[in-house]
């Protein structure tokens, strides 16, 4: 049985991590830490884990931490984690992290979206994008995972078939997304109160959205090529939930949806958490929510000769929670697949 | 590995059998049944079940299918469930059925509300109504269970000890109910049309809802008495759970929330899936979606002297498809949690 | 042309008194107030009223407000509705109030339930309940009137028949109730978050929510007995709307839906917007969303001789809003249903 | 006083038109047709309009209907439409249709896209396309008029002004879009239950929706060149509402979205539904949900260049009845935002 400590366990991330690894036979919680509940039964917070996880809530003494586990969970914001990271590797412990501190490759890429200096310099030379279908082995050997964002995720592995197949011209990358409202966060914010998201739907972060550098990134290294795309989230009235609609144009005009769907196919064949829906079929939000998969529809348009890629993740599953204890799962040197293997809800 | 087939394995209660029986640990599926979609590949129909249960459902060929499990799931129209049960018992099957029709202890109960004629007798005699809270030892040895509708489960669970500790009046029991749409089942219908029901909220079935006499006749049961009640559900705009809120006047004019607490605690100290909440605590619909769990929260009114009684179930879990598990664990003779122990979602 | 002032502008109920006025021929607003966002467009808050009311929010300058109109209209958290009513009354304005501070005859009855003093009797014993149904006259002659809160409005007309009628016993009154999350008021509140509340349903305020003293205070004067009743408040996971279901003990045991109908029609004869709904037609929320109509369904249970009774308000419009303007219609002495004729929008 | 016949009156867009119509004060419904609902009080199937519209259905005889008005709003399926419309048109009535029949300049592109024979040239030769910002004049004078598309009529008039103002390149038109579920109309269909809706969101019709070719041809007789685009629609979880994002690249790389704020606002200085909203300010749906407003914001991505669009409508209102009604106003001669002017309900 291997520790694992989760700080900023009571956000809806951390949340989600405990949730799932009430399923995980090789991993325990040994401690949960949250600085607003300290002290009180995590099932206080979350009712739904009553009777499954009682714990107390921990304080942030990384000392006391320190001596809890080798392994650390941070699921907090940006400006707490950039005083705790530093301190865990230092301690020689290996930590995932799902702040955007340490997702990017150059310092200069953090500074300029998130306006902001960075400082960590050498963590960030050591740290490893935490997508494994990218970077297994890179997180296997890690001590620094930078856990992926939410839409990243959703959008890079949509489209990597295409443009590491060479079948797509690399400018006029359009990536529309909607995600549910627990992207936010657990938080008190207007903006995001029942009654002014319910029944309703609108796009934010217009050309300016923070996870578009990270796809950029992301696909640059992927082509050698440097791509800039158009990414435009909006905001859906469900709880999870993250859908990806991305439009690429083809360079072969031979390319038909069938032969689209062999190269995808081909692409994940050993991926157990991307499935690639048969042509004429597309993702629903309902069938990933509450797992781990990446649900991935390919069409291409005959008349305009672009390739129409759908591409659909539970945001705090595959797209953050999930995704991390796939990582873990590779630290550990177990099957990445241990605890995961739950289905969406449907309903 | 015990082997169950599950028949109406399509509509959403099969649908929630299937998803459950994927945490089980010595359950398989060998026959997953559904008239309308034989043939197909389950994940078909539930594409959230893609490379996890993808077997192709069977045909309702009654002698193939008895060759496949000793123990049957049927979650079936009243009318079909009439034909299949009896010929399954004949051959010595053990089933867990969730029509209505083996629920009632008298044939007349069964004819007067439902307004049909019942013509199996003996079966209804040897069956046994599946709540493991009640009828613990005789659903372990039962040839024959009716698995209890879902607002009985919640309500007559959430009363019970109110009644079996003879704290309460067994006259003017209001129960005050709702449910989320799944309850009515998968089927087209414009009454359950998003749009139809979205920003709405409504009673129905007033004073004549089915699932009336089956609470009366477990509350009955439990006291000697002939108890009636008031029993109203309303529709909920969410895809699952029901709560109710029940009514009862005390006897005893020094009972306190503190103490009807203990009163609960001590009733269902061995039950797990009985979760009594703290006085001042309530159930959420949220803490037990996608579990097996029923949430209780208990109040005394001190002004009135009459106990107010909140209970919460997720209509698909423990009431019905989570129940037709713990039933079937113990018809199994194994430990009742097995495969039941997923805490709901919350998000 | 009759001018007001609307004080509160920006919450929620403030929010549909500036939209109903819209439609209204014979009242302008000529201030609508707002203490955050004063200087700004209304249109900036609230872009629904683009191009249609785009007058900037005053501060709450009181002698300036004074000036401009001799009717207003108060939305406000009662502590600041206590400051402000006081000099309104001096200035010899007349005033609908939407906190509780007046809608109490007796000064105990708000310092019981709201924990606090009261200090303006002599406003409260001029002050008029603002029920056009129970006190039209008064109404048109008041200065200060309290608009009701949204469940009484809903809870007493939907079972004042049958206690004026003297029918129903007054001992075992149950008063079940649902509310849309609007009804919390305009607010950062984690509690009312989407993803707190989406795809939930919990009871709150159980046994001690402070509509029980309204609702009791009209019954008790209706029948001139001292009326106590259970009333049980729910969150529904909709924006607006209120519905309730109420359970009386019958009397006469001749009694049937049908008669009820006809007892029904008969005391509304008069009141347009209360529809009472055929025998076998119950309420929906969806009927009256956006509208000043009440709507009541009414049923005997012959098996207990006892009324249930269900009804339904917009909580924003005949529970709030709407309820005001029949109010200040009647204080302007023209048609109360003037501006209030709009339909539910259903969809 | 002008006399109005509806047919199809109990659809959704039907429905929306007779809600609609009650606040005109210049236009009467002598008719409202129902095949299904004949001879049932209106407000028995859309029970919010009692007591406002209780006129009995009628069938669907000609000549009786013939006699009632001079004016026709179809709100019908396409092979009804077909039927009715001819005759119509031959007794002298001018009508609004809500078919796709008569919205194609050439029957050709009805006939690739719909799959049928359109068999009535010289009607489509003299309809007129129902988008009053373009065609106002010919619509006056029109005997048939085919009301537009709901996502046409948003993505028309959201990036109209960049063509006509030939600031963007005619190829690399994406138009991403999102719909509320009554845009499917009013049936039972599994597809649309609740169950299967909520919390979710997919897309659908990806790269053969119908609404495409109207798209085209509306931005290509704007050009004069043969424009194609990418559009996709995807389904919300909300009752009402549309929303697109459009991506166009700019010719000029000198232009600002203050300098875009310009150009639209000059563009559509004499158009009242068409909000153009300040730079930096998006369309939310809730801001036009059950009016006869466009909301538009506008973006340039200065990285790429690229204007990024947001457009919102009410699918029912701007989308179908409220333009339908603005046509008709035209018709009629009289001031177009009769009867049309009341805000969304935001809540």
């Amino acid at each position: 049985m291997f520790n694992v400590v989760v700080i900023g366990a009571t956000g809806y991330v951390g949340a989600e991590i405990v949730r799932l690894l009430q399923y995980h036979p090789e991993i325990s919680i040994s401690c949960a830490v949250s600085r607003s509940f300290a002290g009180k039964p995590y099932s206080n917070i979350y009712p739904n884990l009553k009777k499954i996880f009682d714990m107390p809530l921990s304080t942030v003494d990384m000392d006391l931490l320190c001596e809890k586990a080798d392994f650390f969970i941070t699921a907090l914001p940006h400006d707490v984690s950039k005083d705790i990271i530093p301190k865990l590797i230092n301690e020689g412990k290996r930590v995932i992290d799902h702040s955007a501190l340490f997702r990017f490759r150059k310092r200069q890429t953090y500074e300029q979206w998130y306006g902001t200096a960075h400082g960590m310099e050498d963590l960030l030379e050591n740290s490893v994008y935490g997508l494994p279908e990218f970077y297994r082995d890179n997180i296997s050997q890690a001590k620094l995972v930078a856990n992926p964002g939410c839409y990243p995720t959703c959008a890079i592995l949509g489209i990597a078939p295409l443009l590491a197949n060479k079948l797509v011209y690399t400018t006029n990358i359009i990536i529309d997304a909607a995600s549910g409202i627990s992207g936010a966060g657990r938080k008190s914010d207007l903006a995001y109160s029942f009654c002014e998201t319910h029944e309703n739907f609108k796009a934010y972060g217009i050309t300016n959205h923070r996870h578009t550098p990270e796809i950029e990134q992301e696909l640059s290294l992927l082509t050698g090529e440097d791509i800039m795309i158009s990414f435009t989230p909006h905001l859906l009235p469900i709880k999870r939930g993250i859908l990806t609609t991305s439009y690429l144009n083809l360079k072969d005009n031979n390319l038909t949806s069938d032969k689209l769907y062999e190269v995808y196919s081909e692409y994940y064949k050993n991926e157990f958490f991307v499935r690639v829906l048969e042509p004429g079929v597309f993702p629903e939000i309902k069938n990933v929510t509450g797992s781990n998969f990446i649900d991935i529809g390919v069409t291409v348009d005959k008349r305009l000769n672009r390739a129409v890629i759908v591409s659909a993740v539970d945001n705090l599953g595959k797209g953050a929670a999930g995704q991390a204890i796939q990582c873990l799962n590779l630290m550990l040197g177990i099957d990445e697949k241990t605890g995961l293997t739950q289905p969406a809800l449907y309903l």
